[in-house]
């Protein structure tokens, strides 16, 4: 059993720690706010006042918080992971966050004579509780390796993907798919309601074939429903859009699609709906089209 | 066992026709190339010269041609289907044609004591080979039930959507989906290759979760073996979203995501690729963004 520290117990980082701390392995963790601690504390993990102090005797430091410059934060700071991260220990960032932020803390890590994983996940908070997640790892073979027996207690298909950055860049590709494809996903169900079609109906024959998808399966339902309530919000979304546009524009590549989804989900903030679903982009395109 | 008429015989018609033969129905055939009904007439259909002709003495008439303007021809020209459409009969198109040309042949057919249903069907030729389309139905119920025992020869998911051209609104709805959807694909499987990472492995990982979709899964691995062979053709998906796109103009209805689509499709058979797959796509972006 190993000493891990883990830094953010936000809705998916409390769960996916108490899925180690369910395996046996000791925990301490640092939260911004340290009431979204208590269920970790209750199993028994060591409450620690910042992120220095978490990594200081651990094997595993793992972190999954908000925005890049959280990350920043929290590796870099004062009182920052790196500033105590011992040789031989290994960090694994799960946000999903900026590729070459992702690089500068291997190097950093490297350093100290650690090893670094970016290690961001797709499921959301069911994945997260259940176990199920999707683990996208960028980093040395040999790292993913050693933290693969702890992958396993929180997810279900865990890849390595490359070095260093390379986990991120693949949650950038998931996140490509999901945004350019939810416009797609409105698009057809505001064409249902004009056409007098069954929003319904219309997933249910549409959904099983050639057009079928995760999000019209899953969220299509929701907008049909006029559930816009979040699985996932949309400003997080919006950075994670924001990352990937960032990244393609620093690699030359342009990204109308994405680039197109993005406005709209900057649209969908103007309107208020920033902690909203992704599916609330619906409810954008049809204000733009004269409705409610 | 009734006797039938199809208007069609192309790579989709034939084998729903012989899906229908198969069934025990006698069929009387016409397609503009003769040689495409050989299956068919060698099965035991009646080879006929025009539309007129087939239509005669049958209580279905199926019909599956190209373009709009096809089905207008065949329905509404010399010797087309209308000429000698007996009271009591039902025509089906199952074109992927235009909504308001539905409603006009189904008027037509009502003024000759006739009723109509269109029935555009998604599966490609692979689904009409194995009777496993989905078949999006336009018309009044009591012609749907008629005709249902026969739509269930060809495939598996039959929905009735509402009055004349509900179907094509459906299949409208399919397409807007999936022209989306491939942009997303595409930026994604660009970003994926630009960033040093294997396309196969991020399918493998992305593909999964909520970021999985029907093309992702089935056209993304010919993209990363660079297999730009038709499924479906662009030059018939260029047809089908104008189509989606005249409809979505007359009735006022703005779908920024299909037209960009639209648009990269044009630009696909600007680059010659009008008989490439949907997947072809790739090749445009990859242009646009400096590749070959």
């Amino acid at each position: 059993m190993s000493k891990i520290a883990w830094i953010g117990t936000g809705i998916m980082g409390r769960s996916m720690c108490l899925h180690l701390q369910d395996g046996g392995h000791k925990a301490a963790v640092y939260n911004r706010t340290k009431a979204k601690a208590n269920d970790n504390v209750e199993k028994g993990a060591r409450w620690c006042d910042t992120p220095a102090e978490a990594t200081k005797d651990a094997e595993f430091v793992f972190s999954i918080v908000g925005y890049p410059r959280d990350v920043e934060a929290i590796y870099f700071g004062d009182d920052g992971i790196l500033s105590t991260l011992s040789s031989g220990s290994v960090v694994i960032d799960m946000t999903t966050s900026e590729p070459t932020l992702a690089v500068r803390i291997a190097e950093a890590a490297q350093e100290k004579g650690a090893s670094a994983l970016d290690a961001p996940v797709s499921g959301g908070d069911v994945g997260a509780r259940e176990a199920r997640l999707a683990i996208m790892v960028g980093g040395e073979k040999k790292t993913f390796d050693r933290v693969k027996p702890l992958f396993d207690l929180m997810g279900q298909n865990i890849q390595l993907m490359g070095p260093a950055g390379a986990g991120q860049h693949t949650k950038m590709c998931n996140q490509i798919l999901i945004a350019t494809g939810m416009i797609g996903v409105v698009e057809s169900l505001l064409y249902a309601q004009k056409a007098g079609l069954n929003q319904s109906e219309v997933i249910d024959v549409v959904g099983k074939g050639a057009a079928g998808s995760w999000s019209i399966n899953n969220l299509g339902p929701r907008i049909a429903k006029g559930d816009f309530e979040p699985g996932f919000m949309i400003e997080h979304f919006v950075k994670d859009m924001g990352v990937a546009l960032a990244e393609a524009r620093r690699m030359k590549l342009s990204l109308p699609g994405l680039a197109l989804a993005h406005q709209f989900y900057v649209a969908a903030m103007a309107q208020g709906l920033d902690k909203g679903g992704t599916q609330a982009l619906y409810r954008v395109l049809a204000k733009m089209n004269g409705g409610e």
